[in-house]
This record gives structure tokens, sequence and C-alpha cells, in this order.
């Protein structure tokens, strides 16, 4: 399985992270890709390759045009006005305010392309994860010239990401990107399995009212993590979406157990939906320790998750998510991969 | 024209506010009270009187029961939670996410009752909430048995409370509840007019389908300046409040002429709603040298304010709310109200 990498995220490492009120070292920093390089090598995996520059056009048909060009222009605009810190949203399109009418000034505007305050926006952002982006893309090329499976190291994550929001570490949907280069490429479906931590709602938000690509999400129930407010199970896709998307939220304390059976539950779904690709979200932070989550899997159980996985049968590419138990990150996502080449 | 103030609320002052992604020393801090206490006194006003406790039916007909309890319970939640800074919102119910559905976790909680992360709460802010409340009701009873007018030195401010959100340094919305209070006390009509610097989103909400309550207010255009998201000349009410609510935002620089005629024409438009009675909900942040708006006026324009708000000849509740050019908060305010005195 080739693996495709950019060194450029390492243009994003924010020094701040909003987290219990205070500041601290982002949780999502560049020594977790660190952990997943020194693995793969020591697991005889190829070297990484650097990938082409991705695809704007896929981008901009998942991704408002508004929301992208804030992207780009946003540390410029931030330092114009003067603010001497990273870019954090600090005011929101609340319960029944307006919420379609950005604003000009660059302090609301962030609030207003925000779904959460603990992303920090820096002057390497928007490089760092256009690098991710390609590193998805490049991935997706690999599988559709004939991989079986392809592994995008991609940071900073993605699947928080929504047409016109970012949060959550996320800034461009790597995830939905591959869906829909499937989808160019001829596949009639698509599914996208997210198995981090946390619910894919950047994803959900794009796909929710298409048919042609069904989301999957197993991840911590909403009333108790982030990202709170979208993953209930009662959210199935409306319009030509309707049925298409499906969610397991779960409880603090799940283990391997019944997640491994939400995760069969959402295999056959994405078989009985006629997939004929598959994107894998992968976040490792359903790892027992990691410190911003509450499921209890041990590191086995990464292989027999990529076994799993492997044996729906389908073209596949895993773009990295999340996971922040550090040094544990390497040993899980590559736990995934070994498990999935070996089913 | 009687004072009525509560040391209280010296209880809520917390160490950091978020602004341009850095934590700085809140603008609204217990001395901007101690500035407008000496010119009251310099100017031969008599004692602030120390008010009775709120009347809760009051809070509760305009803010919601789980609003209520969540800030009542939020700092106890927050600290069990293992938390160690104050709290700070940080994950917000955004554009197509479950607006109505509020996270049993007190990190998600707090996101679903904030409009703004720029607002922490303490352990003391409740109290201090509650304090400023009970001004602002003793304000109204002093008029409603007959005084002219009177002073509620409230702080924390209240204009940005909605029914259910906090931000903006506001927690309860004490204009609300003395125009709620005049309403209990016959009057058949009420207007509130907000002539702080910033949108006073909060009470627009709570009297939005209100057609007993008229909403005026004079402020930076949302499309420049906080709350960014509320304010817009087309909101004019809804259902019975149809009609009842104003707003006159104005572009960075304005000055006391065009901002003089926006208050006239506010007035004539509470006359012609018929109103009984008045609340002022005074910020004095739209002087020339305030550190966070951009309108132009000069001390001796609140002079002039007061008087026109006067000649309205409405029994009148003056309720503190903003200003942050610290020094001059306390002449602008006693200007207003030696203004209205000498109408
Ligand atoms: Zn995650
Ligand atoms: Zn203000």
């Amino acid at each position: 399985m080739k693996t495709f990498f950019s060194e450029d995220h390492r243009a994003h490492f924010p020094q701040a992270e909003l987290h219990g009120g205070q500041f601290v070292t982002p949780f999502e920093r560049p020594s977790r890709i660190e952990h997943v390089l020194t693995r793969l090598k020591e697991r005889g995996f190829a070297a990484p390759i650097a990938p082409d520059p991705a695809d704007r056009a896929v981008v901009d048909a998942l991704h408002a045009p508004d929301y992208l060009d804030f992207l780009e222009t946003a540390w410029a605009e931030w330092k114009a006005e003067g603010f001497e810190g990273e870019i954090i949203a600090a005011s929101f399109p609340a319960r029944r305010m307006q919420t379609a009418r950005p604003p000009r000034n660059i302090d609301g505007k962030v609030g207003y392309y925000a779904l959460a305050a603990e992303t920090a926006i820096t002057e390497g952002t928007w490089a760092a994860a256009w690098s991710s982006m390609a590193s998805a893309q490049a991935a997706q090329r690999a599988v559709a010239a004939g991989d079986r499976a392809a592994f995008a190291l991609c940071r900073p994550p993605g699947h928080h990401a929504a047409s016109d929001m970012y949060g959550g570490y996320c800034f461009l949907n790597n995830a939905a990107a591959v869906a829909e280069m499937f989808r160019r490429d001829g596949a009639a479906k698509v599914a996208v399995l997210d198995v981090d931590f946390h619910h894919g709602n950047g994803t959900q938000d794009i796909f929710y009212d298409r048919g042609d690509v069904f989301f999957a999400s197993l991840h911590g129930a909403p009333e108790d993590a982030f990202p709170y407010f979208l993953g209930f199970a009662d959210e199935t896709g409306t319009g030509a979406g309707d049925g298409a998307t499906a969610n397991y939220p779960m409880a603090p304390g799940t283990g391997y157990g019944p997640w491994s059976e939400a995760l069969d539950d959402a295999l056959s779904r994405i078989r009985a939906f006629g997939a004929e690709a598959l994107v894998l979200s992968l976040g490792v932070d359903t790892f027992k320790d990691d410190p911003i989550s509450f499921f209890k899997l041990d590191s086995g159980d990464f292989l027999d998750m990529g076994a799993r996985v492997a044996r729906a049968g389908l073209p596949t590419v895993i773009c990295m998510e999340g996971g922040y138990a550090i040094e544990a990150v390497g040993i899980n996502t590559v736990n995934v991969l070994e498990g999935f080449n070996n089913a």
C-alpha cells in the first residue's frame, strides 16, 4: 500500500488551542505525523511519496467560494486589522441570528466561518491544508489507477470541515474530495466510512442531500463529545440523500466489542448501498489512552479493524484524521494498514 | 434622579477576554463603575441606593429555565470536569447543526448557551449578574412609584443577553426586565431605546415577536461591528411584534450629527407607538475614544443626548450597558443623566 505525504504540513502549527478556558499546545501537532512515519518505516512500508499539487476544481465542488477566499486571505486581513495573536474565532452567528450574511470585518468573518474556537489559523495554515488535500487526491489517483488501496497521511485532518466552516483542527475536507474524485472517475456510488472518535460533521454536511455518496460515522455521542451539535442517530440524510447517512453515536467507555458490531453494521449498510469505492476517514482517537476521547480500543483492535474494512472488498483510500495519544498514533495507524493488507 | 447600585458587581471580574487571538484583561471591568460613582458624587447626585433583591419571576418570564439553570451551575460543572481556566465557550451549534439539543457535557453546554467566546464566566458571575438585575428592578420600582426617572448602575451589562444565550459581557437582560415590569404594572405599551454602540441583540431577541414592547437600537453596522449577526435595518419584528423593532445601523466614523438624527427618528417612532414608559439602554461606547468602537461622539454630545431623551416626556429607567474608555465612562454617563435632568 502506497503512502502519500507532504512535508508542508509543518507550516501549520499554532501556538495556542483554546481548551478548558486556557491556551494549551494544540493536541493536533506535527509530531503526531512523525510517529506514523517512524512506524511505517519500521514495519516495512515503502517510503512515502510526495503528492502532485491538488486539483482545485475538486475542492471548488465541495467548498463554498467565499469560504475558500476566506481561508486564503484571513491571515493578511487579521494582521491588517492589527491583531497580534493567531486567528481565533470569538463571535458566532448563534440561534435566531443572521446565518447567511458574512461580515466585512475580519473578526466577524472568522466567527462566521468557524464552528469552534479551539482551532487557530496561522500564516501557514492554508499551505498546510492545501498540501494535506494534495496527499488525499494523490492517494485517490493511485487507487483509480488500479492499486487496491492507498494511504493519505493527511495533516491537518479534514472531516470536521463543512462546505463553509472550519473547526476541530480541520479546514479542507480531504475525505470528501476523494469521494468526489471517485464519482468523477465513473463510480456510480461511493461510501465514506468515518471511524475517527469524533463525528465527521463536515463530511456529513457536504453529502447530506446527495444520494450518490453514503456516509457512515462511528463516534462519541454528541451529547457528550465534540462536535456536540451533529451526529445524532436520527440524522439520516435529506432529499436525494435520504437514507444515505448512518450515524452510530456511542457512550463513554465503549470498547471494541460494541464498537466492532457498529462497524460491521456500517459495512453491511455500505454493501447494501452498492458502493463501488470506499474512503476511510481514519482517526485513531478511539484508542483507550487518547487524551481527548472516551472509547476503549486497544492497539490490537486496530489490526482487526483494518481487516474488517478490507473484507468489504472495495477499492479503498485511507485518509488520516485524528488521534492524539502522540506515540500510540503511529502504532495504531499502522496497525490498521497492516490489518488491511493482511486480510 | 436616584441611582441604584450594588457592590456585588465585583464578584465578576474574569482574568481573560479572548480578543484578537489573545487573552487580554477584559474591557468590561469593575473600574468602569468606579469612575461613574466618582462623577455622580462630584456632580451632586445623591448617594447610590443598594437595591432590594431581584424578583425571580420577572427573570423567569424573559429567560429560558434551562439557560438560568446553566448560569447558576456552570462553574461547579466546569470545575468538576477538571478544567483549570475560567469558563470560555469553544464549540458552537453552527450552520446546519442541531440548535435545539443542549449537550450533557459542560464544554458543549457552554458553547450551546454562548453567542461569543470573549465573555468568560467565573465563580462569581451569577451573583454579580443577579445583583445587576436587582439594581435594574429597583430603579423600575422607583419610577413605578412616581419618580420621573431613575438610574440603574448595572454591571455586568445586559443588552446582549438573549432568552437563552450570554455573550458580549452580558448574562441577564436588565433592560428587558425593566420593560417587562412596566407591563406588569399596567403600562399597555413600553419602549426600550438602546443607544449603546453595539446592537442590543438580546433585547431585540426577547421582544421580537411582541407587540407590546417597542425596541429601537442605534449601533455600529453589523457588517463591521459586534455582535455582527443581528441589527440589520430589515429586522423589524415578527408576528404580533411586526413593526415593533427599529434598527439604525451606522457606518464607521459616524458623528453626533447623523447619530442624533437617528435618535430623533427613534424617539418619534416610540411616540407614534404609544409607549407609556421608556427604558434607556445606556452605553457610552459611542464616545470617540472608546477602544473597541467606531463612532465619534464628544463628551458634550452626551448632555444633548440626555436632554433629547428627556423631552420624550416618559417615565424613564436608565440602565447602564457598555462604555470602555474607562475614565471617560464616568463623565459621559453622568452627562447623559445631567442632560436629562436639565431638559
Ligand atoms: Zn477525532
Ligand atoms: Zn457596547
